[in-house]
């Protein structure tokens, strides 16, 4: 289904006006174009038995998890980033992990909120893909996948698995380091930058979670791949610990807040 | 009591020399020389109880509390920052708060350990006025004490209570501030240049915490007045909320971690 927006009209809306349409199920899609300028967030929803232990799992492992926003439980509206959103209904699109099993990618998880729950929001690079498009870097995300990596997350309690990565591919591999660097509250400086192989992703043209239909377009003689941590590792963690309850948001539909990317520069 | 080692010998130290003669008890003084180059660190003991609550209260206020490294309940040793070290007994001086009063200032923690004790390692100026120190900047601490301001921090739970800060004096103001912005694991830029009396600051030269007998020595005409957030936070937080049982560090008796400061560099 095609979306009933363009790329300029979401560019263009606020983060308000963005999550209404999403809330009234008007938009299911990936936010990559969605409201310029202000940061998306992962979202990572679990039982208040298991937030201490999650939360000491995003602060041993920051470059995956740069934690923007925890909710007290129950309460469905992150305080800090964005106190009039509603985190069951504004993101395009969800997963809900049970036993370390994928069971539903609803619109909308209304029906699964109990008062019990705690939301994570975790700080996501399509944040400072914006700044490198607005300076022309020659920088593309793989925005069809994320990859598994043979790396190993620092484990907490309950909380282990690998890291998954997000790939690019940039003729100038120079500024990305510099502008993400900048932004340790969207996964900071690359994990790694050359060879796939090096970290465990055996073809590149293979994401280990897909989606979009679309394959990624070739590397050209001039790319180099380069690879950041990404927050799609609470869920390879959910599944890799067999975790009990988690919603997440489904893959590149993110959680818009109401800050501003620049707001979250270290320098 | 003097010291028996001079200024240079401790600079000199490493982080595990250092520690050795802590733990044997025969250092009981300030960190503000000890271990040349290596990041020094806050310290907040609490019952795992209250530990999801409080590292809320840290990811809510990461400018006095950045967090280094979590415990396990009742493991004494910082896996991340030091695995070696012991924290009940390698801090010069601790201080032991029960229900929103100081009760105890020993140097030794290990009768009051207990099997739920969550330990919280925060990052420490001390590592960034090393590093102005070897610029030469024209900057220096207050060592004498700490300020309560009339800064609120941001609730957790039953963690709230005003911000504490370091007080500095500074010809050059500008590398201060991009110095310490570097470095958001030991509290990042100041919150507040020039006039004390705007973040709640009385009389400069009398601390709410004093950690020596020496006064301040006076501004100097050149001289303008800067603030950092400071890891005695959560103390003020105990007194302030009451808090069942906390230990912390003595101020300006730090912990010695094995981790450069340079590590922690965010750019």
């Amino acid at each position: 289904m095609e979306s009933k927006f363009s790329s300029e009209e979401l560019s263009a809306m606020s983060p308000k006006e963005f999550r209404a349409i999403v809330r009234r199920g008007e938009y299911t899609r990936t936010t990559a174009d969605a409201c310029c300028g202000y940061a998306q967030a992962d979202l990572v929803v679990i039982p208040e038995e298991m937030a201490f232990e999650f939360l000491l799992f995003c602060l041993r492992n920051p470059r995956p998890c740069p934690v923007l926003d925890v909710t007290e439980a129950g309460d469905p509206h992150p305080r800090l980033v964005a106190p009039e959103a509603d985190l069951r209904t504004d993101v395009p699109k969800y997963r809900v992990y049970k036993d370390g099993k994928l069971v539903d990618e609803p619109s909308d998880v209304t029906s699964y909120w109990r008062d019990d729950l705690v939301s994570f929001v975790i700080g996501c690079s399509f944040s400072f893909v914006w700044l490198l498009r607005a300076e022309n870097v020659k920088f593309r995300p793989h925005e069809t996948g994320v990859y598994a990596t043979n790396i190993n997350c620092v484990p907490a309690g309950r909380f282990h698995g690998r890291l998954a990565v997000s790939g690019h591919f940039a003729q100038d591999t120079v500024r990305p380091v510099q502008v993400s660097s900048r932004y340790p509250a969207f996964h900071g400086p690359p994990v790694h930058i050359g060879d796939p192989a090096i970290i465990g992703i055996k073809d590149i043209y293979k994401p280990n979670y897909s989606t979009s239909p679309e394959p990624v377009e070739p590397q050209k003689p001039d790319e180099v791949p380069m690879f950041w941590a990404c927050g799609v590792t609470p869920q390879v963690v959910a599944l890799d610990s067999k975790i009990p309850f988690m919603i997440t948001h489904y893959p590149a539909h993110m959680f818009v807040t109401d800050r501003r990317i620049e707001e979250f520069a270290c320098l």
